[in-house]
Order: structure tokens, then C-alpha cells, then sequence
């Protein structure tokens, strides 16, 4: 539906850019990529704009269909914007990740510009938009993006749904423990104290097996690796990176976000974790958590193994080499409060590692001078949800006076972005709630930004 | 006073900075200059921040009176921040201006970062500051800088006093005929019409004298040059230029703004084409504004000769640079509605000036996506004040429906930032109402900031 080609909804086109907008060091430009749908707008109407993230921008545009229900109901135009870096717009094409002198422009600053630029040069292109306010909406990065996005250029954008926007995941700005303490309370709720206990058991029991000499081959074996695993320590982060993603896709349906899962699937690992067959080869629990595992992870594939691919749309790589630049993010856990082994979040050596794979360091606390870490007290017009089951809810604005000029909404059984989803029969009333009041505070963005005035700044040199 | 060494009350001291706040492709780092003044300070106290303009910081501290009365009626500390590329705060050292590779780092975004930076950094290291409130002042360039930092970092400054910033002198966003416009208006008010048309017609009477064979010589004489003038039109553009420095420093007392100058000085270069002596030489109209014309411009220099020497302590070649990159400013005549010759501006011809002359070609309409162009509606804490016989007042915020959440002044008499100055047993009533509205306004942005949540962001890391 949302192909790179001509469609009968999505158009995608390339937009001329340059590359560093606060310096001229550089003479450079690139394209980058965006999709629109023009179908449901008439004159007036606003401009729907999706600030995109660190992937493909058809994946965002696939998972976020509030925007194109907002679109018909509000004769609205959607626009999804590629995120510098990724998907097809990479400003050194192949080479874009060489080294710093490439790379170096992955920045959110230089993405923010990007997209105040577009939507200027867009507007005077095309008159016809000149009287449509511009909304903007995002999911995690992309929610910071749009909170920033109205923070930096109020003049460009007139209202942001930052959706799931973990905005305070800095150092300092939040305690590191908070991610996995709400992954946990999401295992928790799916599926009680008992599977959250049979979960944190499992990597003793699992550690175990792996450390004896030759361990790694029957655990590959039971977990259905396609290749063996490579040592211990992966076969843990590997599953702790896939329980999270669970967290994060636990929808009330099934769904492709981050591969393909079925309805709730956090409480479906924990039913497999009772359910699962047991084979007597390994300890009982290790057997099921492992069967478990591959129920979820191969769901609907049809693979008969277990591939390491990262097959969540997203880009891992660009964002590993943003946390070493500008958006760092220390996760720590203490296997009390949360279900996993204990880990600690030490600055120095995280520092020394980008550096030794990168040939970069991190600035850890810009963004807290940047992007105003926690004094919020001018930002209006925006709205800040979050899922209580979401792990990165963990770094969100979850009370209103963190921010009184904006509106906090908290989702009790939401996962990451699950209101930027379109509508499904499945929807819990809180969801359903939530894109009530999102749609009533887009209306008055509307209306307010009529009444003001707001000339359109263009030249014809 | 202010000398760059220890001095009794204004310590210069210099900062590490990063050279690029946005993007990742340089490590290089660079010292910052700032002068720092405390004895007034007691905790809880304001800081006021003089963000630098175009010049060695010390020119402003000279000519900032007002912020040092304020410090003493506040109980607060004063801050003047270097702007990059000029004084001391050369990254390169001699090589800043060598090529784009160097001198493409000179932009208004990169330097109020390094005032957010410098000023969260600042705090951090010295907490007895952190309950201090940050307000920020600027005059001209500097008053540009002042509002577009409380735009952008409401976070580190909580209000901020734009004098004479003319943050609309951008191709579209003004009139180009403003600016003569203006510097008329300040040459009636002091002469009558009389002095216009003295001025209007000595034009064409000194280019009749120039454009004949051998003419450039007399004239020379006649302006007592210490080097013959290179050229007719040099002639021309070096007197405009010197009467629009006589209206910005039109001050109602002696001064050395920009070189040294009696008081009123627009009064006194139109009584002295009335009173200047005739040799008969030349026209009597070109003698008397000869005469007129190095009475001021050497004024109290004791110099025998007009020397063709910048002496105004601001860095004309840096800011010539910069509007080659951001800081393009239309300008034009109709030798009707002002006193000069008629010229248009043509944005080609400039940004193909720019590039032979500098290899740069400017981004003209980047001010206007950047800093929200005439869309102001969610400036708060801000005043932006004017004076009418301030040439640059044409490129200013003169209206309060232009910017509803700020607070606009206007002084009838004042020049260049006069309210700026300390002050004065000759400061006109409206100059005086202006400095008592603008210290209540910073008393109430004080107050407000010590009600709301304003936790500084600092990493031991």
C-alpha cells in the first residue's frame, strides 16, 4: 500500500535539502524522502505530519493510522517525513556511515530543520496549504521529535501528539532502573506474579546450562537456532531485548509493528510459559521458556528456526550510533523491582565504547540544554500520552504539572503508541478515550491558530 | 575599566566550548570570552546576560550602563558573553576567517548555544548561582540574539530585554526604503527640512566635482583626508554611511559609542552645514558638508586628517561575512521619501558577491523558518524596545499585536539602544519611563520564575 512507487493514496517524493543548517562548513545537499495523501483534504483543512524516526518512514506510515482517520474526519492532508539516515534518505548514499565526517549529521537538530525547512518551502510551494495549520504527531523518537518540533519552530507547527515519547531518557533525567521495573509491571499484569517469577528464574537456570562446557548446543538446540548461539551473554540480551519488544507490541490485536505477533502477546508468553510442552532433556522451566520463546518470536513466519535478523522495520545501527552521539540513554536493573539480572549503567565505560566503535563521544547532557530536560513551563499545544504498560513510559511526562501548558494522557492498558493505531475492534475504552480527547485538542489547535495571525514567510529568490 | 586583565570589578575569564553544538563531524573545541562582575550579587539574585554581538565583549560592557544599575538595584551578578569569531573567540585563532571549513561556524544558532551551554555549565560548576533567574540583554545584533535566545532556550533565560534589535531586517520581511527612511526622519527632527535638502542635493553636487578629469583631488583636500579618496563612489558610500552613524549614536550626550562624538550629534552636523566656514573654492554646499563631515567625524581625535579606519570597536568585516551567510539585510533608497541617492538591492547580484568575495552564498530565507520570521505568537517575557530616530527601528518590533505575548516600548527620542546606556543627567523622559517599565517587567519575570519548577540539569559526567 505504502510503496516507494506511485500509489493510488501515497505518493512518495524526494525533497532537496541541505545538509548542515546551522553552519556553512558544508555546501552539501540531500534528498530526503516523504509519502502524502492529499485525498481526504479540501482547502483549509490541516496538514497532518508525522515527524519520522529512526526507520523506513513507510513503517511508521503503515503503524499509524489515527493519522489518516484524523485526515478524513478533519479533511486533513498527511504527510510522513523520513528521518535523515534512514530509509532511502541517506545524504552519502552508501557511504553515509563511514566515519563522523559522514555520520556526524545524524543529529535530531539537523532532523528537526529538515522538517520545518520542507514544510516551509512545501507551503510556498504549493499555496493551496498556505492557510493549513500543520499538526504534528510522532511515536517514541518520533514523539520526542514532535515535542521538540513545537518547542523549536511554533511558527512551523501548531500543535504535536507526542506519543509515547520517552523525552526525559537522558542521563540524569530519569532513573535508569524505570524501563525494566515497567516491563515487568507489563508481565505483571499479563500474566501475574507467577510468570514474572518464572521469567527471572529462568536466567540462573539458563546461565547454568550455558557455563558448563558444551551448554550452548542443547540450549541453541531447544530454543531452534537457525546458526548455534555465540556465547552466554547473547542468549540473555537477545531474550531481554525480545521480552521488551513484546511489552512494546502488546496490543489488544494482532499486529506487524515489531514482527508479526498475535493479540496481547506478553500474555500469551506467559500462558506458553504453563502451556509449553516439555521435552525432560533441560529443566522444566528452561524448556518452556525456551518454547515459549520461539511461539512468539517465529509467530505466523513460517520459519522452522530461530533467526538472530533484526525484524522490527526499524534501524538499529542508526540509532546504536545516536545513543552515541546525542541521545544516550542509561538502562540499569536491579532483578528485584524488575524480572531481569542485575546491571549497572556506568558513563564512562558507555563513553569509551562509542568512542572505540565509533570514533565518537556522546554529549550527555546537551539535550538537557538543547531540549530543556525538565523546565517545561513554555510549551503549549501539545499533548504528551503514554501507555501504562509500555516500557519507555518509564522516561515520559506522566504528570501534568511537569508541563502545565501542555496535556498529559495517560493510557492504562496501552502499550508504545497503541493510539497513534488505527481504530480497531479490539480497542480498550481507555484507547478509544485517549483519540477522543487528542481529536478535541486538535480542533482547538485549529480553531486558535485560525484566529491568530500566522503570515506565511517565502521568497521568490 | 575593562580590561581583559584582572581588574577590580569585571573579571575576563574564558570558557571551553564545543565548535559545532549540532552536528557531530568536528571534535575541535574553542575558549569562549566572558566578563563576569559580582559584587553586587547576593544569592537568589538575577544573573544578567549580555549576549554578544558583532565586537570585543568589552565594547558592550562599555556602553551597557543600564545592566550594572541594574545589578546594583537587583542584588544581581552581570555576565557579558562573547560572540564567536569576534574579540578573543577566534576557534581558529588567525585562521577563523580562512574558508568556509573555518569561518562556516559563524552563525547565530551555534553562538546562542554557546550561551545555553556556557550558561548551564556555568551554574552547574558554581551552585550558589542555580536559584538565580538568567535575564538576558542585547542591543542591535545583540538584541537579535537576546530574543531568539529566549525563543529557543526558555530553559536558561527567563526573560529578555531585545533594545533596538532589528529582527525583521531579512529579505521580505521588511521594507528595504526603511532604513534611509528612518535616518531621515532623525536628520529632520534635528535640522528641519533644511538639513535634508543640504544633505539631498550635496550629492549630485560632489559627484559632478568627482566625475570630472582630476576632480577626486579637491574634494579630498576639501574632506581633509590623510589618503585621497579611491573613487567617486567610495565618496558617496563613506558619507552615508558616517550619517547613519551620527543617527544611531544620536545620543543626548558625549559619547564614544561608535567613536567618539559630541551630543546630538545629527543636531550638530546640521548646524554646522548652516555655520561652517567658506573657502570658495567649491560650491558652498559641498564645502559646508566637508566641513560639517570631519568636524564630527574627528571629533575630540585630535587627528589631523580624515582617516578612512573603522573606529566604531565593532568587526565590520565579521558581520560583512555573515550577511553573506545568515544575516542578509536588504537595504534601499528613492532619494525622495529619504535624503540619499536612489538604490535598489538585488538579491542575485548580493549572493553572487558573496560567493566571489567569500565562496559562501547566504541561506536567505533560513531566518525565517529558524526564528518563526513575524509569526511571534508564543514569545513570552520579552521586551522588545526601539527608539524612533533609530535607523535600524525600521526592521524592528514596533507593535504590540506583532508579538501579543511581549512587551513592546518605543522611545520617541532615543538613537541605537539608548535605554541601554547607564544613566544620564540629559536622558530624555521617555528614555527614563522606558528603563523604569523595563525593570518592572524583570522584577515580574523574576518573580514568576522563582514560583515555577525550574530544576537545573547537571551531570557529574
Amino acid at each position: 500500500m505504502f510503496s516507494r512507487r506511485k500509489s493510488l493514496c501515497l505518493f512518495a517524493v524526494a525533497f532537496y535539502l541541505g545538509l548542515d543548517h546551522f553552519s556553512f562548513a558544508s555546501s552539501r545537499y540531500f534528498n530526503l524522502t516523504y509519502l502524502i495523501f492529499t485525498e481526504s483534504w479540501k482547502p483549509g483543512g490541516p496538514i497532518l505530519f508525522y515527524t519520522g524516526n529512526e526507520g523506513a518512514i513507510e513503517h511508521f506510515a503503515h503503524n499509524t493510522g489515527f493519522m489518516f482517520e484524523l485526515a478524513q474526519n478533519l479533511s486533513g492532508a498527511v504527510i510522513f517525513a523520513e528521518h535523515r539516515y534512514y530509509g532511502s534518505s541517506l545524504p552519502f548514499g552508501n557511504f553515509s556511515f563511514l566515519n563522523r565526517s559522514h555520520f556526524g549529521f545524524l543529529t535530531a537538530e539537523q532532523a528537526l530543520a529538515d522538517f520545518a525547512k520542507f514544510i516551509t518551502d512545501f507551503k510556498c510551494a504549493n499555496h493551496q496549504f498556505a492557510d493549513s495549520p500543520v499538526i504534528s504527531f510522532g511515536g517514541s523518537y518520533g514523539g520526542m521529535l514532535t515535542a521538540w518540533f513545537r518547542q523549536a519552530y511554533p511558527n512551523v507547527v501548531s500543535g504535536g501528539v507526542a506519543a509515547s515519547a520517552p523525552i526525559w531518557l537522558f542521563p540524569g533525567m530519569a532513573d535508569c532502573h524505570g524501563f525494566y521495573q515497567v516491563t515487568t509491571y507489563a508481565y505483571t499484569q499479563a500474566g501475574g506474579e507467577e510468570c514474572v517469577t518464572t521469567i527471572r528464574e529462568a536466567w540462573s537456570l539458563i546461565d547454568d546450562i550455558s557455563k558448563k562446557p558444551g551448554g550452548i548446543a542443547p540450549l541453541s538446540k531447544l530454543f531452534n537456532t537457525c546458526e548455534p548461539f555465540p556465547n552466554a551473554n547473547f542468549i540473555y540480551e537477545f531474550a531481554q531485548d525480545y521480552l521488551v519488544t513484546l511489552a512494546m507490541a502488546n496490543y489488544p490485536y494482532a499486529a506487524s509493528f515489531l514482527g508479526k505477533l498475535p493479540a496481547l502477546p506478553v500474555k500469551e508468553f506467559c500462558k506458553a510459559l504453563v502451556t509449553c510442552p516439555v521435552g525432560g532433556s533441560l529443566p522444566e522451566q528452561v524448556e518452556r521458556f525456551a518454547c515459549a520463546f520461539f511461539s512468539l518470536y517465529n509467530y505466523g513466519q513460517e520459519d522452522k528456526c530461530l533467526s538472530f535478523n533484526d525484524n522490527s522495520s526499524v534501524d538499529a545501527n542508526g540509532w546504536e550510533l545516536q545513543t552515541c552521539m546525542e541521545m544516550t540513554n542509561p538502562i540499569c536493573s536491579d532483578g528485584k523491582s524488575d524480572m531481569f539480572k542485575p546491571s549497572t549503567w556506568d558513563p564512562i565505560a558507555f563513553s569509551n565504547a562509542c568512542q572505540e566503535k565509533f570514533g565518537v563521544r556522546p554529549r550527555m547532557n546537551w539535550a538537557g540544554v538543547q531540549w530543556w530536560a525538565k523546565d517545561l513551563n513554555t510549551v503549549t499545544r501539545l499533548v504528551f500520552s503514554n501507555g501504562d504498560l509500555d516500557p519507555w513510559s518509564a522516561f515520559g511526562v506522566l504528570n501534568a504539572s511537569s508541563a502545565p501548558g501542555a496535556t498529559v494522557i495517560r493510557i492504562p492498558t496501552g502499550a508504545h503508541h497503541l493510539d497513534l493505531r488505527g481504530s480497531h475492534p479490539n480497542d480498550t475504552a481507555d484507547v478509544i478515550d485517549a483519540r477522543l480527547k487528542i481529536r478535541e485538542h486538535i480542533i482547538d489547535w485549529i480553531e486558535a491558530w485560525k484566529r491568530e495571525y500566522h503570515p506565511l514567510y517565502c521568497l521568490d529568490y
